[in-house]
């Protein structure tokens, strides 16, 4: 497992305008990270109550369905989130080609 | 304006794939649906909610940026949200292919 969260570490890190990859355990604490401590705890906090939200949003619509993937693009990056066993955040440069990274 | 909205609306409910498109006004409220009245109204609501903690967490990470865009990816289907002047919700079928459709 441990080798596993460090592959995709290794993987996602290496394409171009990554910013950094923070991955999560199920409690919202970061097990591994790119950023630096003080980042990363304020990014898993805030990280984590967004994809809380958005599992229950889509839950609430419908008990049948659930939460695959979440991104939330902004000025000046975009934040991939991907809940489940791991989870983990990725910031991506500015215009950065999504389709080629997105993990699914 | 009105017609403005009113061709979006046509252009993005064109799409295949497209299951629906809810168009909402700052206040949250919905001013043009093509979904029912009660899914409208509870979509309306859970869809204000996470953007506007979508918002909060982009600006705590940093107050000189802002959200531009956001996607909830779930097992049936995806959300589109574009806030701004004209936000906007779209849900396309699952499989749908992003790329095209994106607003931005």
């Amino acid at each position: 497992m441990a080798t596993e969260v460090e592959e995709i570490l290794k993987r996602i890190q290496s394409h171009k305008g990554v910013i950094g990859v923070v991955v999560l355990n199920n409690d919202g604490v970061a097990i591994k990270s790119t950023l630096d401590a003080a980042t990363t705890t304020q990014y898993a906090g805030l990280i984590t109550q967004l994809a809380d939200r958005a599992r229950s949003m889509t839950r609430e619509m419908d008990p049948n369905n659930d939460l695959t993937f979440l991104r939330v693009r902004s000025k000046k990056h975009e934040i991939f989130i991907a809940p489940g066993m791991i989870f983990f955040a990725t910031l991506f440069a500015k215009y950065f080609v999504i389709s080629n990274e997105d993990p699914k």
